[in-house]
């Protein structure tokens, strides 16, 4: 994570025209600006299939698209003026892509710019091999500068696709230069969570199977599959969310002190947590499927109502899975991850459970009713730590009560910046910490692609609960209240 | 710390006319009447040498003079008239205490009491010695139920007065009868304390040389020697404070976890701290004497001119300590303790400093400003706990700031209860945990007495200051920003 230099270059978008690009991405080069010396400038090259638009058209339908996303800001306007261009092209065809090169280029003579660049896929999976095949083909998988090449998720649907999407990619490119966005988190949450393990010699002390009785991490979603049942459908909260989002948050948690606080190292630790897992038997995993239910302003259509859902579709909008990591360090300490669609809110939370007190002194006073302490770690929307340890309430008998001492990052400090913000530049600066190695991938998709086929039973929840049944029972049990979902 | 039912008795107050009946005992003993039976009284027996007064004019004395201190509640002036009595005698002669029998027999006999006696000593230092003597030998130590004796500190001015009270205490009664007040605290702090390390198992785990740097304790008064000059003069900041409350304070934090949560098992631990201390060194003491000052409203007089002050008084109106404790537990780690008058506030404050990450994975990104966590236990005024931890403020580069997860009682419970209150529940309740043994006692004194004589150095510090710069320099060096006085 060493601060380094942003140098001029270009970011080319391919797949420009849709929603990523006025939703996310130019608002955060926009706002980038800040960050960086005046002369250094980012050209947008956004390359779609409309022939209708040429670079007038398309800064005019960003600057109304942007403005409606309400991501706009003062400036803004201007910035894209002079900032972006168009080029139309089908982005899978290699004399198109040597049509590319020529126009960065120009752009790169005209702008005087060293030719560094960054390709954004914002492309549908099935078209990332035929892409980068095509820009291999055609000699943009190098430049004059540095060449990013920066993929969105999913990195396949199995272990074989993900192994076949690395193979195209490392034919053209190294690793080095592989930028995968995999981030449900952004860089500051993922910085955070590292600070407040290993800045704090007190945590990072009781960091261990010693003192940690279980680990607990919730992704939850209030929405359901929205405009997305088309793609959910064939992909399932397994794929979705597990294999990736939890799959790094339970690697930032469970990992070992990395060497040195930089990308090599801290995917190094990372993989080695993927490896020390082995993938959970079937009595650890609860599948759900959201079905009718009720939220504060009315009912909510059950996911085989969604429009673009099969009739008799088994997949799974919630998993809950009983991981454990298999190193010194986490021996026998479960892992409970859980994520899920049409939950009762938006919340991603880890919950560290210490264990209780070996004795129990205080039965004599009339209580008896120890805690464990629990370090809650809210990562959204909310972020913050508060570490629940028992006070005594005042009076006789003696009555132990558990409260929080808590910390909330908006009280002590300004808004967070947009994961993108920090993403994108991070892609300008060269820094992958934040993003996943081709290892990191296929080990997880080793440790998760056994539970994708098979029988399994999907258990129906209604929308707005917090899941299935079964897996309240199965995972939570013993959890000190404050950790229900429910009262989360 | 069971709790016990309150019985019936009758609580002698001998040097009844003084301050502490009006201000804290009888307004004590009438809010004690809440957490008992309404048919279980505690009736009072105020003894004194004013013979213009009886049972009606002391009651009258006592309505008036409770009234002033501000602590009268509803309902205080029936209940004087109803449970407070008067007897005049001079308590250190023997057939006067005869007499006292007698009248305490006719109380008892009138109310149908079972004869359980409090005798609660608020008479100078001097007369400890003659009135237990007269007490034992006109057979006051026994009674038909149970007899307590209540002793307020000073426990003797060195080892051998220390001693001989002790002896004559023996004489009459069982160590199990004494009740030596000692408590700058009240029951609810120090039950605060033992709950807060012992019902959290991550505190504990923590509680030790491995984790921790160093532990400061600070009792900072912020009023002068007052009315009290002729007594403090002959006494100082060693006897008045240190020998007793911060010996107390040191044996509380540094115990071992006794066998159970009773008075016989803490008191256990807390000689053993003391056992396991030496006397510092000469060059691990700093002494002070406040001088002429400032505070906000105008300018403070100081030590050498307040009235009642030798001319060259060489008393120390301040000590600093570096204490070592010789445990397994705590080899290694000093004990700062500070106390002293006219010092910018008043605070009570014990801080656990812990030991910074051995290693500073942060510095290539421009931060090796490490500090350590510390646990900030706020006793007075305004008690709660505060843990220091580093955080990351947003953006880059990465910038640590240390931020506090903090928790105050007054924001959980209602007020804390007065520390006389739950002295006085404690005497009536027979449990003697918050009360000193006379081994506490012995061992405090070895520990402390050869700091009193011999040619030492006073340092001047001006009133309203932080103390002397020798001790300040001598002791706090490399304590966080958060924890220097001035910001305390």
């Amino acid at each position: 994570m060493t601060l380094k230099r942003v140098e001029p270059s270009v970011f080319v978008i391919l797949g420009a025209t849709g929603d990523l690009t006025k939703r996310k991405l130019v608002p955060a080069l926009f706002r980038l600006r800040k960050y960086v010396d005046p002369g250094t400038r980012t050209f947008v090259l956004g390359v779609g299939r409309k022939p209708e638009l040429d670079d007038d058209a398309f800064r005019a339908w960003l600057k109304e698209a942007v403005a409606e996303t309400g991501e706009a800001e003062d400036g803004i306007d201007q910035w894209i003026d002079q900032h972006v261009r168009y080029h139309c092209m089908e982005e899978t065809d290699v004399s198109s892509c040597r049509s590319l090169g020529e126009r960065l280029g120009a752009l790169e003579e005209e702008q005087d710019l060293p030719g560094n660049r960054s390709f954004y896929l914002s492309l549908p999976p099935s078209r990332f091999v035929p892409t980068i095949e095509a820009l291999g083909e055609s000699g943009l998988a190098q430049s004059p500068g540095w060449t990013h090449l920066v993929v969105e998720k999913p990195f396949g649907r199995d272990l074989a696709s993900a192994q076949a999407l690395n193979r195209t990619v490392h034919r053209w490119y190294d690793e080095s230069q592989i930028y995968r966005i995999d981030h449900y988190l952004g860089k500051e949450t993922v910085q955070n969570l590292l600070v407040f393990r290993l800045a704090n010699a007190i945590f990072e002390s009781l960091w261990n199977r010693s003192h940690v009785e279980s680990v607990q991490i919730l992704v939850a979603e209030e929405l359901g599959v929205e405009t997305r049942a088309g793609y959910y459908d064939k992909t399932g909260a397994l794929r979705d969310m597990v294999q990736n989002h939890l799959a790094q948050l339970v690697s930032l948690v469970a990992m070992e002190v990395p060497a040195t606080i930089d990308a090599e190292s801290i995917r190094y630790e990372k993989i080695k947590v993927l490896r020390s897992m082995s993938t959970p038997s079937a009595t650890d995993v609860v599948f759900g499927q959201y079905g009718p239910g009720e939220n504060g302003s009315g009912p909510d259509a059950g996911y085989l109502d969604e429009p673009g859902v099969g009739v008799a579709s088994t997949t799974e909008t919630y998993v809950s899975l009983r991981l454990a990591v298999d190193s010194w360090r986490w021996q026998g300490v479960p892992f409970y991850v859980r994520t899920g669609k049409r939950l009762p809110k938006r919340l991603t939370q880890i919950a560290v459970t210490f264990r209780q007190p070996p004795v129990c002194l205080f039965e004599s006073m009339g209580s008896c009713l120890l805690h464990s302490n629990v370090l809650l770690i809210t990562l959204q929307p909310d972020e913050g730590f508060a570490l629940y340890f028992d006070v005594k309430a005042p009076g006789e008998p003696l009555d132990l009560r558990t409260l929080p001492l808590s910390f909330r990052y908006e009280d002590a400090f300004e808004k967070i910046p947009d994961a993108y913000e920090t993403l994108l530049r991070d892609i300008l600066e060269g820094d992958q910490t934040l993003f996943v190695h081709s290892d990191e991938v296929e080990a997880s998709w080793k440790l998760f692609e056994p539970l994708l086929g098979g029988d399994r039973e999907v258990h129906r929840y209604p929308a707005g609960s917090w899941g299935p049944e079964e897996a309240t029972r199965h995972f939570v049990r013993g959890a000190p209240e404050t950790l229900q979902p429910a009262s989360g």
